[in-house]
C-alpha cells in the first residue's frame, strides 16, 4: 500500500481564487483543508482547515489573546471584511514551512509521520514532475492503518 | 454568537483509555480530533487528528524523514504495535502548549484566533469549574462565519 494507492480526487485552489471563495469552499464540502495549485496543477502549499481560518482573522489579533477578546461582538463581521477582495496569494504566511507532499511510491508509515510533523490533515501526492496525482486525508489513513 | 451558542456534544476520551481505542473512535467517527478530559470531565487537553497519529508513529520515525523511508512496507503495521497495551496518558506529548479552552462568552473570532494560533480544528468550551460543555469544530464555526 504505497501513497498512489490511497490518493483521491480532491479540490484544489489557485493563488488566485478570492479568500472567500477558497473559504466557503472548504465550509461547503467540509474538507479538512485546501490544496493550493500552480497553473501546471503542481501543489505550491497545502493549507490545513485551521490556516484557512487565518486569512480572515486579521494578523494584529491572530497571536494577541487579549486584544481578541475586545474586539466586540459586533465587530465578528471582521472575518469577512479580512476576506474581501484578497486572494489565496496575499493569505498565504510568508515563511515557508515543510510541504506535507510526497511521491507516489511513499508509504503509510512516512505519510502518517508526515502529516505529524507537519500537522496537516491531508498530504498532496504528486508524481516527479511535481503534477498533483491526488490527495492523501487523514481519515483515509486512519482508516487503512486500522484495517488489518 | 458566543462560543456556549457554537459548542455541540463530542465524544470524549479519558487519560486511561487504550490508545486503539481512540485511534479507533477517531477513524470511525471521522472525527477532527479528540477531547482528553479527566475523572470530573474537566478538559486535560485536546489532540487534533493529526495529533492522534503521533500515538503510532514510534518517537524515533517521527521527525526522521530519511528513517522512515527505510522502514520497510512490511513494517507498515509498526503502527499498530506502536498503539498496543498503550493508554492515551501515556501518548501525550511531554511539553504542554497553549491548550485550545474557551470560557462559555468567548466570542466567534476569539474562537477562530485560538484555532488558527493552536493548529486544532476543534476548541473545548469548559465552564468556570473547568467542566467541558461543548465542542466547537472548525466546520462548525466556518459554517458561522460565512453564513452572514
Amino acid at each position: 500500500m504505497r501513497a498512489r494507492d490511497l490518493a483521491g480526487e480532491f479540490p484544489t485552489v489557485g493563488m488566485d481564487t478570492p479568500a472567500i471563495e477558497a473559504a466557503r469552499l472548504l465550509a461547503a464540502e467540509n474538507l479538512p483543508g485546501l490544496v493550493v495549485v500552480d497553473s501546471e496543477r503542481r501543489p505550491v502549499t497545502v493549507l490545513p482547515g485551521t490556516q484557512v481560518l487565518r486569512l480572515g482573522v486579521p494578523g494584529y489579533l491572530q497571536d494577541d489573546p487579549a486584544l481578541v477578546r475586545v474586539v466586540d461582538e459586533a465587530h465578528a463581521d471582521v472575518f469577512l471584511r479580512g476576506l474581501a477582495g484578497r486572494t489565496v496569494r496575499e493569505c498565504l504566511p510568508a515563511q515557508a514551512r515543510e510541504l506535507p507532499v510526497v511521491e507516489p511510491d511513499a508509504t503509510v508509515l512516512e505519510i502518517a509521520a508526515l502529516m505529524a510533523r507537519t500537522r496537516s490533515p491531508l498530504v498532496a501526492v504528486a508524481d516527479r514532475g511535481g503534477a498533483l496525482i491526488g490527495v492523501v486525508t487523514l481519515d483515509a489513513l486512519m482508516d487503512r492503518m486500522l484495517a488489518s
